[in-house]
Parts: structure tokens; sequence; C-alpha cells
């Protein structure tokens, strides 16, 4: 049964609002054998070389924007991170090639999906951080600034590319929505200097609120703002709160893939 | 004017069938604009301290499905890699940490994005290629290979957590899309141990598949089976391959954000 025939016969789909009791009842499940899982999947402590100390966001910010037209988005926060941090503390990030992470521009060499800025900051924050949770916790959170703030909002001092005039809300960490949203918004297409622009405060406003999540960190001081797996506890499914970008009005029920079911 | 007002409009959205030859005209004219702004991004070298030696993908594979179930989809293929490098390279694998990618799990912390174990790959791949291109285009052929091979396909000696029956054809490298067809074909939660083994040969795939590329490259015969950016030429716009998943019958057409705009 292919996806369309499964669409027309109404299989396990249904208006998500006209149901939302089942929903709420589902998720309610959902959550409560994730506890049981994460048992399993428990956060655990690992060690790390890479020293951290702590980073003025507005130079991270600054050679972000900077690297971003030779290194796009991901190893230009990369960048952003890994040069000032050869200066102050050298070590181990003497030798970590900011280019590395390169091949996740564009959601994955030019593929549209996670927005390469969050792989950039990830790949530092993972190698920073020194527990699972706290690394997942802040590149969760960094998904909500980036899905749920109007960016870019970063005003480099020198204009690069080329003047911009809006913002825009994501509602998504899919490049290909993100930056569908954005060039609709400033009518432009994919290949102007506006996209390249955007995309470079973009990373810019990325890599500074990163700084600044390490930064409380290094402080002892940084608590997550956000809960960890909501989305898989409510939608019994990794996913996002965007359902109706793709699924449009036949969001499927939790009940469909459910935990109830086996 | 709001995304749904826009579809009912039909302003800048066709059916994708009914006017090929205009997406035809616009991929010619989006090809010729890339190959422009491709001077001012060109490949280029970087030096990485992080040596390879040719690993055999079976024991990549088996070390990587065997740390599924504690390091989740990324960092199991970190693993998969990094523990034999150590012992036979050793040098900075011995501190780059193997949990540093974690975070990618579930599409990035569950939300259900680019699938982590290309971002598991990939960041292997970036510490080892010495040239922009090389990475990305070992990752854009990994792409491919995750969309378009029906997996799993891997039949571990010792199965772990349960045996599974179906293998699918992901269509995309997203998360939510990728494992949640498998789950209708296999009829299955998330959250079931079903699911997990699914995953995890997902992942001794994709480290299999990684191996061998690289040890190709170390040879010296790795040549890319798929040309860069081919989709961006295409679309106009960071894509997939797979429009109707999202945007239905209802595909915008290239020139919606086109090349030809300005």
């Amino acid at each position: 049964m292919d996806e369309k025939t499964v669409a027309e016969n109404g299989y396990s789909r249904r208006s998500f609002l006209a149901d939302s009791g089942k929903v709420i009842a589902g998720a309610a499940v959902a959550s409560s054998l994730l506890t049981g899982q994460a048992k399993e999947a428990k956060a655990y402590p690992y060690s790390t070389g890479y020293k951290y100390t702590k980073l003025d966001p507005k130079e991270v910010g600054r050679i972000t924007y900077e690297n971003y037209f030779k290194r796009w988005c991901a190893s230009s926060i990369v960048a952003g991170f890994v040069e000032p941090l050869r200066k102050k503390v050298g070590g181990l990030w003497k030798s970590y090639p900011i280019d590395a992470m390169r091949w996740a521009h564009g959601g994955l060499a030019g593929w549209g999906a996670t927005c390469g800025t969050l792989n950039g900051a990830g790949a530092v924050i993972g190698l920073v951080t020194n527990n699972t949770d706290t690394a997942e916790e802040m590149v969760n959170d960094l998904a909500f600034y980036y899905s749920y703030t109007e960016l870019p909002s970063y005003a480099p001092a020198k204009i690069i590319k080329a003047k911009i005039h809006n913002m825009t809300l994501a509602g998504t960490i899919i490049c290909h929505i993100s930056v569908g949203r954005w060039m609709r918004s400033e009518d432009v297409s994919f290949l102007s200097d506006a996209r390249a622009e955007r995309c470079a405060r973009m990373a810019a406003n990325i890599a500074m609120e990163t700084a600044g999540m390490l930064n409380d960190w290094s402080d002892g001081k940084y608590k997550p703002k956000h809960k960890l797996l909501f989305n898989l506890a409510a939608n019994g499914i990794t996913s996002q709160n965007n359902c109706m970008d793709c699924h449009g009005q036949n969001v499927p029920g939790v009940e469909t893939y459910s935990t109830l079911k086996k």
C-alpha cells in the first residue's frame, strides 16, 4: 500500500485537532515508556582534552560571519570558536581541522536537511562538554532558538555581501524550509548575494548563542531551557513541532506508530 | 500572505509534471549560475593530523552495531572507526572523544531531521580526508546510498535486541520519514526493541559503506558516484529528490525562488 493509498483510505490518519484527547492519552503513555527506555540510555560522562575558556560572543560571531563566504555555515562556526581557542587555549584545538565539518553546509552537501549551523555548533559543543546530556541539552536549546527566534538579527560592523531587510521565524531546523521562508520574505533566489548574506548572519547568530551557553557552562551556571526528547514523547516518533508543514491537514495521530501497539 | 493563502491562490505553485519544460530551462540557468558561484567557493585542500589506515568494513560494522545500544546512531559509527584507529594508528585518534557527536542521534537530539548516521560518518570523513570536495563527495555518495538502497541489510552474527523482518527504501536522509517508513513496514512503534535493532543495523550499513569509500580513497582510487549540488541546480534551492513527500501534488516550480528573478 503506497503512501497516497494510505492517505485516501484514511488508515490511521485523521485531523490532529478533531481527536486531541487520544493524542494526549497517547503522549502520556509514550512519555511513561520513554522514561523506561531512558534508564537504559542514561546520560554518562566522557573525557575530553578539548579545554574551553570563555570567549567574547561578539568576536565569535564576527569570525563566523567573515568565514562564511569561504567555509559556509557549519565550518564558519567551527572557525568562530577554534581560531580564538587556538590562541587562548592551544592544545588539541591546534590539531582540529576547521574544515572537518564543511560538508554539512546546505543541510548536508546541499540536501537541505538539518541546517549546517547546528552541525557546526554541535561539533564544538560535543568536543567541549563532558557529559552526553549536557551536550544534547545545549544542542536542543539551540534547535529551539534557531526555530523560534526571528533571525538573522546579527548586524555586521562591515557588510560583506549585501544589505538585507528581513528576519523570519524558521519554525524548523530544516535548511530547505528555513531558507525558503526567508527567500520568500526577501523575494530573492537561493544563488543571490542576499541569501548568502542571510546565511552568514544566521551562522553568526547561532555561534553567538552557542558561545553564551558555553560561557555559562564554563561558569557552572548553564541550565537547559527546554526538556530533552519532548517531541518524541508528544508525537511517538522523532519529530519537530511543525507537523502541518509537510502533513497539511492530515497529521497522523500518535497512535499511528504508537507505543500502545507493541 | 501565509503559506495556505499562497497555496490557495496558486501563486507560483503548479503541478511538477504539467510544466516540466520550464523546470528544465530553470535548471539549466541555475546550473550555469551555480558554476559561477562555485568559482568563489571552490574546493581547497586542508591539513589534518588524523591519519587513516585501511580498516576491515565488517569489523567497523560490528563495532558500530554493538555500540548503538549505548551510543545511538551518530557516535556508534564514530566508535566503529575510532576504536580500531586508536589501536592501528594511535596519534590524534586517542584524543578524539567518541561521544562528541552523540547529540546528533534521532535527527539531532530527537528532532527527526538528518539521520545521525550521516553526521557520525561525516565527522569521521571530515577528519580523515584533506580536501573539502573529497569530504563532500563522500558524504553526498553516502546520502544517495542511504536514500536509495533497501536497508538495513546488515545481518549481525549475534542479534542483540530483536529479530526484524523488513528493509525499506528511505527516499530521503530525514530520520522522521526514514524511520517512519520502516516502522509502518514492520508494524512497530518507535520505542520498540525492533526499531532500535533496525537503527543499529542501519548504522552498521552506513559505517561499512563509509569504510569502503575511505579504503578506496586510501588506495588512491576513490571516485565519486554522484555529482555534487545537483539538487540545488535542479530545484533552485537546497533540497532532496522527494519533493512530493511534503508538497504533495503542489510542488513549487524552480522559478518560485528562481535564479531568473534577481
